[in-house]
Formats: C-alpha cells, sequence, structure tokens
C-alpha cells in the first residue's frame, strides 16, 4: 500500500511539510513543529486554533488553491470564513495547501516542561560552523612513545591545531583530569594495586560523565568555546576533553530570569533547534515581589547568598527538567545565555545590587562578564561559560535589548513603542536614528503573583472571561483538556475579567466593587461579598473549582491590578512626552513579555494599561473596513528568552546586543516627578481623563 | 556493620588517637597529628620511619602488649626487631597498641629568613614601566549622579583606558566588592539600620586589606596585570581595586620549589629589587625523598590533594616570614613566578603525576597556564597571577631553562657544561646551535637530607672538613660568628669531609671506612667506630657541638653521597657520549644548584662528582701560570631562584625561558642501559677508571 502525502506549507517561516491525506491541519502544524493553542482539545469548541487557508496577504491569488475540508466552523462568524479563516483541529488536508498561522495564535505556554517546544524560528540562516562560537572536535591522538615525549596538553592542542584552533586556554581542573582521560584511566589499579575507587580524584572536573570500559586511550571530544563577547578576538578555551566521540550532540541553554518567572530554553547548537522548554515561578519571589524588595532584603551578605542560590535552584530544576525530557545529562550543557533585569543578573552573578535601589541608581555592571557556571552552582557544566546579556541602566535589562533586537526596532525608520508587560514594566521608544527607553515598577499581579486567586499560565488556569452584562453572571475558559476544573486566574485572565467588570458595572472607575451589582439570581448568593480580605467578587464557585473553594477577586487584588497598568502607562506616556512624541504618531505598537502574548488588546486598552489607539481611519478604510481596528499592535511573546536565544545561537546577534544597548538612551522616572502625576492620574479605571480613550468611553456608554 | 576502632598511644606527648583496624602506624601517626619521617613514600624502603612497640623504657612492661603486625622489617636489624623497632609504614594496627617516636625521627624544620639577602643584580636595565606586566595605577573618579548613571565597571575602565589600559577584564569576585570599594562603605547601617558587621560580603576577594575610615569614596587603586606569557596580547586583567592610594609598593614573589629545599624571594617590581629572601626544607620530604618516592605517594588523590597542600604550606610560611621581615602584607603580592621540575611544578598544581614516573614518562603539561593564587589556596592575593615557568621533559624543568638563561647558554657559540647539583642532578650540554638535556635521581644527600647528621647551610652547619693526613684528626669551620658550635653538616661540608677522608685514608675507594685507621690518639676514643647505625666516624664530639651529641658519619650516608655523585657523573658522561662530544672540548662547566655556590671545585673532583677537567695548559700558561688550574668551572648559585626572579620582573625574559625551553633536547636516561653502566663505574671514589681523574690520581699517590 502506498500512501499518498501532500504538502502543506505554513506562513510565515515558510515552514513546509509532507503528510498523508485526511490529517488535520492542526496535525500538520505538530508535525511540522509548529504548536497551536488548543485550549478545548482539538474540539472545535474555542476557536482558538483559527488559521488562514490561502491568505491572500501573504500568497499570489493565481497560484492553485488550497484542497481541505473544513469539518465545523462553529466558532467562526461567516465572515471569516469568507475570508479564508478555518479551524486547525477541524479542518482536514485532501491535497497540499498554503496556511497562514496568526500571530495571536501563537502557542501560549502551558505546561511546565515540553519536550517539542514551539519551534522556534532564528531570523538568520544558522550555520553552526560559522555562527556559532561552541564546539566540538573529535580528537584521535597519536599515543606518546620514547620517540615523543610531548606533555599531555601539548599533545592536545596539536591536535586542535589541525582544526583551525590555536593557542587555546585550559583551566586547572581540566588539566587534573587531562592524564586519565586521555589514557582512558577508569580503574587503574593495576600498577600499584592501590584501590580502584581511589583513583577518581575529588579535585575532578569532569563532572558526572559515565566513563565506559570500551573506550579507546588517546581517543577523546574537545569542546573548546573559541569566542565569547567579552572576548572577541581571545584565545580559544578548552571546555572539556571527554573520552571517546561526543561530537554527536552539542547542547546550550537560553534562560530568561524574569522578575516573577524563569523561563529555560534547552538549545541543540548544532541544529539552533529549541530541543525542550521548562518554565516557574523565579524562586526568589518569596523574599520579595518586585526588584526594590529584593534588593532591599539582598542588603545583608548572608542574604545576597540566599537570593543567588534561590534563583540558581529554580534554574538547575529548570535545567534538569528540560535536559531530562530530551533524555540530556545537564552536564552536556556547556554554554549558557542569561537575559534578565539589571537587578535579576546583579542577584544571578551575587554582586549587591544596593546601588540600584538609591539615587542616582547605578548598576555595578551592565556588561557582565562571561563566567563559568561551576562559580555560579550552575547545574551544567561546571566549565560552561555563562553570557548575562547586557543591561542598559538600573531597570532597563538585556530582555528589552532583545526586545529591541527581535523586533529589529533599530533599523526601522518609522517610529516603534516596544512594551514589555512584566514586572518592571519597561518601555522603548524610537526607530532607527534614536532609542529612548524607561522602566516603572509595575509588580508581578499580571503575572498572577500577589493575586490572591492569581496562577500562571497552566492547566486550570482561568484564561478569559465574560460578564453577562444583565445577570452580572460570569462565564470563563479554563487552560487545559475539556472539562478541567479551574484552579486560579492567569494574567490574561485577570485583564479580561477586570475589562468585563468595569463595562458590565461590576466595579467603578475608582476600582471598588459596586456592593449591589450582582445580588444572588434564582437564590443563588450573591457573587460580590465580603469575603476574608474585604470586598471581594466570585468568579467560579467551590462546586465548579479544581480544589472546592471558591476563586473570586477583591478590591485589594484590583487595587494591585490598577498599580500595575497605571505604572505601565504612565511610563510610556511620561517618556513620549519627554521626547515630544504624540503616540498617535506611533507606527508601531509592540507587546512583550511572557504574559503580553496573551493579551486581549481590546480588552488591554480599556482597563488603561495599553493606550487608546485604534487604527488610522485612512488605513482601516484602505483594507477595507474589514482589517482589526487593533492592527498597530504586535504581540513579541517573551522577548528576553528569545533574545538570549538568539545570542546563544549568533556571535553577531550578540554583538549587535551589545549595540543596541549602547545605542538607549535612559530616561529615570525614579527620580521624576511627572511620572507621579501621571501614574495617580492613571490609577482610575481606564484613566482619569477619559477623553484619552475614546473607544472605551463610547463602549461605556453602551 | 560497625567499625571496630582501636586506641593508638604516642610517646613522648602522650597522644591518643582511636582508628579503624588495618590503618598503618604512620597513617594513625598522620591521624595524631605527627608527622613522621617517610622519605621514601612509605614504601618501607628507607628505614628512616622506625619506631619502638611497647617500649619498655617509656610503659611499664606489666601492661597489656600492643597488638600490631610487622608487613616488613627488611630495613631493621634482626636486634632492632627484637628491641620492638618496627616500621610504621610497614606495621598494622590489629588492636590497641603503645608507640613510641624516636626523637631522631622528628622532622626538623630549620625555616632561614633574611631581610636584605645578598643584593640581587638583575642582568638588564631594569624600567618597571616597560617590563614589568604588574602595574598599580591611581584613579580618581568622577562620583555618578543622576546626569552620569555609568555603571561602576564601566566608570574604572574608563579611568583605566586614561592610563592606556583597554578592555580590561574582571572576576566575579572583585565585581562583588566593586561597589563597597568605590563608594568607600566600611560600616554603612545609616541606611537600612543594618547591623554593621554584617556589610561585609564573606563573598569578598579584597580579603585582609584593612579599611580606613579616612578613604575617600571613589578614589582607588587598581592592580592590573597587563599581559601574561600564555596571554601575551590577551586583555589586560584587574586583579584588585583598593580603596585609596596604594601605589608605594607593588610587590611580587619568586619561589624555586626544590624537591628538597623551597626559596623564596620577595620582590620590589617596582624597584626590582629583593627586598626578603627565606627558604626550608619542602614540606613534602617527609612523604618521599625524591621525585619518584613523591609521586608514587600521590597516586591516591587524597594523598595529592596531601603534598600540594604540604608544599603551598611550606611556600605559604615562607611568604609570610618573608613580608614580615620588611613588613607587608602577603595579601599586597600580586604576582608569584615558580621554578621547579616537572614533578614539584605538577604536585604544587595539584595534576597527578604518575605518567612522568611510567614509561615513556609523559608530563601532563610542561607550559602550565597562569592561574590565580586563590585556586591554589596560596596565600598572597587570592587574585594574583601564579606563573610556573616552563618545563622541558619529564624530569628537567624550568630551574634547567633558567640555567641555561642566566648562563648565557643559548647565546654563546663555545660549548658549555651545565650541571645543577641538585636532588634530581640535571645537566645540560650545548651551545647556540644546540642543547641537549638529561636528569638522574641523584637524592637529597648533597642538601642535607638522607644523611644522619645532614642539615642545610645555615647557622651551626659545618661547612669544611680538614683531615691530618698523620693522625687522621679532623679539623672544621662552622657557618656563622665565631665560637658558633656545630649542629650537624651541611652540603659542601660532606663533599669537602668526603674528600678528605678520601685522601687522607680514612675511606676506601669502595667507601668502606677503614676500621684502623683513626684510633684514638693521646686517649682520646677511637673517631673510627660502630655506632647506632653501624660504622661511623665521628667529626666532633658531644662537648664541642650545640646539642651535646657526637657529630659523625656514617657508612650508609657515605654509601647515599656516592650515589648522588655517581648518578650526576654518569648523567653527563653519557649525554656527553651520546652526541660524540669529548668533555675535554668543553668551554665552561657551570655548576647550579643553591648547594652548587659552596663546592671547593677541588674536592668535588676528587670525589668524582665533577669531570677532572683542569685549565688546559696553554692557558694557564697564557695567564702567566698563576691562574686557577680550575678555571673552567663557574658557580651560578640557584638558577632556579633566579630564573623565577628574572622572569617575574621582565615579561621578556619570561617569553625568552620558553624559547630556551623549547629548544632543548631531552636525553631520556630513565630507560638507558648505557647509564646504568656507567653509574655503576662511578659508584667509587673517585671512579672505577682512575684514568678520567688524572689529578686525583695524582693526589691519591702523594
Amino acid at each position: 500500500m502506498t500512501l499518498t502525502t501532500y504538502t502543506v506549507h505554513f506562513h510565515p517561516g515558510d515552514i513546509v511539510v509532507q503528510v498523508p491525506g485526511g490529517v488535520t491541519l492542526s496535525e500538520a502544524a505538530q508535525l511540522a513543529g509548529l504548536d497551536l493553542n488548543q485550549p478545548c482539545g482539538g474540539q472545535g469548541r474555542c476557536g482558538r486554533c483559527a488559521v488562514i487557508v490561502d491568505d491572500p496577504a501573504a500568497r499570489d491569488a493565481s497560484g492553485p488553491r488550497s484542497a481541505v475540508r473544513r469539518r465545523s466552523t462553529i466558532r467562526l462568524s461567516p465572515e471569516a470564513v469568507a475570508a479564508g479563516y478555518a479551524l486547525a483541529c477541524q479542518t482536514v488536508v485532501e491535497g497540499d495547501a498554503w496556511v497562514t498561522v496568526p500571530a495571536q495564535q501563537a502557542i501560549e505556554r502551558r505546561l511546565t516542561t515540553q519536550k517539542a517546544a514551539a519551534r522556534v524560528e532564528a531570523p538568520f540562516d544558522y550555520d553552526p560552523r560559522r555562527h556559532q562560537p561552541i564546539q566540538r572536535y573529535y580528537l584521535r591522538l597519536d599515543p606518546p612513545d620514547l620517540a615523543d615525549q610531548t606533555d599531555d596538553w601539548s599533545r592536545v592542542t596539536r591536535a586542535l591545531a589541525t582544526h583551525g584552533v590555536a593557542n587555546p586556554e585550559v583551566s586547572l581542573p581540566l588539566l587534573r583530569d587531562m592524564p586519565r582521560v586521555l589514557r582512558a584511566l577508569f580503574s587503574d589499579g593495576k600498577d600499584e594495586a592501590e584501590p580502584a575507587e581511589d583513583q577518581a580524584p575529588d579535585i575532578s572536573a569532569a563532572g558526572a560523565f559515565r566513563w565506559h570500559d570500551t573506550t579507546e586511550p588517546w581517543q577523546v571530544t574537545a569542546v573548546v568555546s573559541l569566542d565569547a563577547w567579552d572576548r572577541p578576538q581571545g584565545p580559544p578555551q578548552l571546555l572539556a576533553l571527554l573520552p571517546g566521540d561526543h561530537t554527536a550532540r552539542n547542547l546550550g541553554a537560553a534562560v530568561d530570569i524574569g522578575t516573577t518567572t524563569i523561563t529555560v530554553w534547552l538549545v541543540d547548537l548544532e541544529s539552533g533547534e529549541v530541543v525542550a522548554q521548562a518554565s516557574d515561578y523565579n524562586g526568589q519571589i518569596a523574599r520579595g515581589e518586585d526588584v526594590i524588595s529584593r534588593i532591599i532584603y539582598a542588603r545583608k551578605p548572608a542574604r545576597l547568598i540566599e537570593l543567588q542560590e534561590l534563583v540558581v535552584g529554580t534554574i538547575n530544576r529548570l535545567l534538569q527538567a528540560a535536559c531530562q525530557k530530551v533524555g540530556a545529562d545537564p552536564q552536556e550543557v556547556f554554554k549558557v545565555t542569561v537575559a534578565g533585569n539589571p537587578t535579576m543578573i546583579h542577584l544571578f552573578l551575587a554582586i549587591p545590587p544596593e546601588s540600584i535601589r538609591l539615587e542616582p541608581f547605578i548598576p555595578v555592571v551592565n556588561y557582565a562578564p562571561t563566567v563559568r557556571a561551576g562559580e555560579l552552582g550552575l547545574a551544567v557544566n561546571p566549565q560552561a561559560v555563562v553570557d548575562c546579556l547586557p543591561g542598559v541602566a538600573s531597570y532597563v535589562g538585556a530582555d528589552i535589548s532583545a526586545g529591541v533586537l527581535s523586533a529589529r526596532m533599530d533599523e526601522a525608520p518609522e517610529l516603534t513603542l516596544f512594551i514589555d508587560v512584566g514586572t518592571n514594566g519597561e518601555t522603548v521608544l524610537g526607530n532607527a536614528d534614536w532609542l529612548i527607553t524607561c522602566a516603572c515598577s509595575a509588580g508581578p499581579a499580571f503575572e498572577g503573583a500577589g493575586v490572591e486567586h492569581g496562577m500562571r499560565a497552566t492547566t486550570g488556569a482561568i484564561e478569559e472571561v465574560w460578564i453577562n452584562h444583565e445577570t452580572l453572571e460570569p462565564t470563563y475558559r479554563v487552560i487545559g483538556p475539556p472539562g478541567e476544573k479551574p484552579r486560579g486566574i492567569c494574567g490574561s485572565g485577570l485583564l479580561s475579567l477586570l475589562a468585563e467588570m468595569l463595562v458590565a458595572g461590576v466595579v467603578d472607575k475608582a476600582g471598588n466593587l459596586r456592593k449591589a451589582s450582582a445580588s444572588g439570581k434564582d437564590g443563588a448568593p450573591p457573587r460580590n461579598r465580603e469575603g476574608q480580605h474585604g470586598p471581594e467578587y466570585v468568579i467560579a464557585w467551590g462546586a465548579e473549582t479544581a480544589d472546592g473553594r471558591d476563586i473570586s477577586i477583591t478590591e485589594v487584588d484590583i487595587d494591585n491590578l490598577m498599580r500595575a497598568k497605571a505604572a505601565i502607562y504612565a511610563g510610556f506616556t511620561v517618556m513620549a512626552q519627554s521626547v515630544g512624541v504624540d503616540l498617535a504618531d506611533v507606527s508601531h505598537m509592540l507587546i512583550g513579555g511572557s504574559f503580553g502574548q496573551h493579551i486581549n488588546v481590546e480588552k488591554a486598552v480599556q482597563i488603561g494599561l495599553l493606550p487608546d489607539l485604534p487604527a488610522p481611519a485612512h488605513e482601516a478604510a484602505s483594507e477595507g473596513g474589514d482589517a482589526s481596528p487593533w492592527d498597530r499592535f504586535k504581540f513579541l511573546g517573551n522577548t528576553a528568552i528569545r533574545g538570549a536565544y538568539m545570542a546563544l545561537l549568533h556571535r553577531d546577534v550578540r554583538a549587535h546586543l551589545n549595540d543596541i544597548a549602547r545605542k538607549m538612551t535612559y530616561l529615570e522616572l525614579s527620580a521624576n516627578n511627572t511620572f507621579y502625576d501621571a501614574f495617580m492620574s492613571a490609577m482610575f479605571l481606564p484613566h482619569t481623563d477619559l477623553g484619552q480613550f475614546p473607544t472605551v468611553k463610547a463602549a461605556l456608554k453602551r
């Protein structure tokens, strides 16, 4: 039996995959390494896996048409279907097909770890020989004899020279292991009848490598770091000498240390692919939710060390989990690239961050030197090179440089505003000519922390809420397979909830719950009640939830969310003002941050987190009026982890990040009175000045 | 399983230790904190670790007997065993035991230090600005403010750039200290009311610097290593940032790790002067007197670490003592240059030296990378650069390259033979066109170790002996002020003594004492007698000595001295033969080694240590006949410490040493039968072939 296969083209990225007839587009996407949203588990109920077949914007209309069959379009409007939209989980491949995956459908992290990550597309043709500084070489050395008494290390360097590696540096721990590794001495003892277990020096650097009795002496794999950002012309460094041939796999890790969430991508440096992902809350969160409280906590040296160990502990768990997914040993990882805001980087390196907090707000180091993993207790190979991406100023770090990089903001002629909706609310405004940046302490509310029933966007999180304007009864969607019971509310759920509460009138503009707004209906208890922590609104009753407890939002939670959104809004408005830019002139609004990618723009505008900037009327008109009014907004996802990943792969990208960091002008808001005023004005829903929010004004009127 | 432990009592001192059954008495002694001599490395070969079990002089004979098992008593006479003697390294604990450690087995520690060393003259015009890689710069930084939020490290590098120091590297420990050092924060507490003692991070790198309340913030001294041999073009490295102005003094240390003796020179890198010297026996000597026994001892990883700690311990004591002499803190030392034979360098770096001992005799590394003092536990500044000079082959090390350098052998057109009269008897032959080298295990006899009354050339040492040919009565000269009583005999004294004994007929050509040769005269007891360790000749009676004990030389001592001289003589004769050189054609005979400089050439020739090569007749004639007949011989002194000193001062000298090491061809004697034959022929006084020693032949006739 021969199987008929068809070609499915995915846009963007020109990913092509061969599939047998009869599979769904979501299955085809999975085969292509793309991971589409399927909150409802592929039942065609949620509408979140919508893709565009034969997208006129993406391909030539005169080409062949896609041969697909839509089993159900129940979640799509007739207009959408007419425009080519289809539910990937309900659309069957019956011939070649051309499919566009809309940006907002890109995968959201639901699991703490996963093996097959969303296929991450490097924005360059990755050539591991030309771009990657970490290389492995298999060396077959001539064994020494009386006619060739060359010392061990010179013998290795002689062989490395044939690979073009000149004058490599070697560390003491590697030299201490070298005679045993070269001679494949695992259980010597034959010579002086010493106990075999005594042969392994405890000063060993080789770590947890399993040595095999079958390994031939004088045949080793050298792991070499050819260069690093802080030694671009520097001599290569030997990172390991492993017995036998270990060139098949070359692993690296990209790490984003968020104040709230840490993400690790395990990367195959040979293919450039992300082979596993893992993320979790930053273990430091219990010692302070924002950077300021952590800096204060770290003032005592013992506590600085505690915070360093907490963050390294989280990273180590994630590295271990990611490695486990692909059957790798963390000892195989020889490069780690780290993004994070300056305080996170200081704490990660155990550098006292105190001066970041005190005027005039000075980091100890923006361009941290590369260090070895062993110096930090990182559970990869102790000789692995750890590279922290550059910071810009006390409150703007490598995550932001990485965002500018991935959006190519520093190359575009038109104005772009980039907002990282994270704990620190960093924002960048500018174009190819100039870049200005600022940060504000938004707090972790939108990452689910600091909110009574907040949680990360994993299984069991309420990710979207609708409130009936008549009954004030909520309905919600939970992350996970059908029937999954809610355990809490994630950032996008909170944002959605707050916007719905405002528009439905459950909460007033000042963030106060309206006592009488949601009395029990049909005998049900009232959803507005006095809870343990003050007034609250119940979204899910205990009977519906995973642990039997009611899920609610309190006025305190609402206040936290309002502070977060007010800080971010005040930040970018004050910055735009400082350079005389009218936000209406901004061509692109980029949303970053791991939470950012799940934002419903309309709802974010409704609560006053994002500026009320619908597409200019003439543009909307020119596109026939059916384009989204929020076309100016684009989601970049977690730009920090993406930047770390790109810098991990490509030495030029790494150098480019330093250039970007140097190019940015930092606007210090901490000592800015204008900022405080703007913040206070934004402490309303959406804002004290409704004139800044025309579409919200209209919605509230309805 | 429970482990049975036994009690071992050591006398004197009533030291009691609990040990598991099966350990040796030497291991028990180590656990008890006692340091027993183990010159052979615990192989039961030397007999120097003899102790007395159930010593009747020490304990009640009616008490319980010790339960020990003697694995070997090969080095003990039956009488000694009957008297309770046992070799500690060969005696196993099988129950409680009572052990007496004889006084003579305690290790002697005779640290010598002197403040004003012999003024050491650098063989070049030393210019610290041009030649010295370690520099100090006083930086007056602009304090940061809101208009200049440059990070701390960039602020420092900006200032260093004005001194021509571009793109320096910085380590993590320095970054961790940096914010406090720059801000002169010694007892902060004003901000958050934290206890002041908590302000000093225990991850600090600054070490023991005393900080003064008067220090101004933002005024610091940067200590920088501009380059090193293994990074000639490499970026400069920041070694320290010190609060205030510390440019007045810039210290370095040159270290010679001899197998027997360690020497430290403390050097003012600004003036180039040696400001203090110190030397002592290598603390490893109790774990093996020659390199081979130390390599065997180091086979167990824990013992490798023990040997590393022993040598570092000795160096640290010497550094401390040398610094004390000039009122300096070892923390002020930022560069250490180390010479030593390859085994000593391997042990110093804790690199397993095993492959040096086993055919084909391969060192792990000849050109060791520079490391930081903190990696080795060296008690200078932990960031100090430690530079081990290059080795040539398994048994020829940096000390020899240094000798070639200081004698300019690699530049001279005429033939030179350079002999290092040390434990390893390294020899180099050649000229500007070629250099050949070899080494032989001579043992430490000429350094006063392994000889009953041997000692180092310090106060109280007999340094020269004359024996009356008629009465056979000796007279001697003692190092020290007039009237200084002798405590032992140093290397030159032993050499002088042996030559006199031969010429006077006290000893025969085979090294046996002539029983009847020195009967007591005028009623004095006979100087030739049967001593505790066999036949001996008494040089000084107890009444003349410092401690009241007779000073004598035994036949065993003579045998050790003959082995040493025979090995050295065989080494250079076999090497000359291998390249077809007649020793008579050698223009310069250079004697190195710390002992070498005190040799009386005529006497060294008489015992057959040096070749019988008086100045050619025509030369003696041309100089009027009154020139010394030994004009061809020159003393270089301790070339190793001198080479380390020169390399410490001058980067070009350091580079030159690598060139010399690469230029030398190594002749492996360990696997050479000719060498063994030559050695056996040289095991006579002066030699079996008297034809090779015409002047000695004539002297013996007289």
